[in-house]
């Protein structure tokens, strides 16, 4: 890990902040894609399971923290659409 | 790369095109983040980067797609906003 990969990894991950905040607060969801929500959270899950088996904690910390973010957007997707 | 990490890659990176195409389609931006999507791009074009210096071909096809299917999610959100 170098600082860009920091960077990087910081930016990906955080930017879910704001989406599932805007989500919480409006419970707009017509603009966000059902599709994209589903495939992004089982993504996101397997890349925490891959860190699991390989024991990188910057991946598991990562891709943790963004499958819980984009589990709350795909929930309100689910019950707010 | 392993089975899990490649399909893992697959479907975060692939997730983003059917946004895309609803973005496209619908132009409807409303429920959609400004601050993630900035965040997002920033984040992945500096994944790509960092792909590129350390040579890793898998890390620049997966951010730079994603940072193509990103950046027409983000600029259908300052269009249509």
């Amino acid at each position: 890990m170098n600082t860009i990969s920091v960077v990087a990894a910081c930016l990906t991950t955080l930017s879910f902040v704001p989406q599932a905040l805007q989500v919480i607060k409006t419970k707009d969801t017509n603009g966000i894609s059902l599709g994209m929500y589903s495939m992004f959270v089982i993504g996101v899950l397997l890349w925490t399971i891959h860190g699991i088996n390989i024991n990188d904690y910057a991946l598991i910390g990562a891709n943790g923290i963004t499958f819980l973010l984009a589990s709350i957007i795909l929930t309100y997707k689910l019950k707010y659409k």
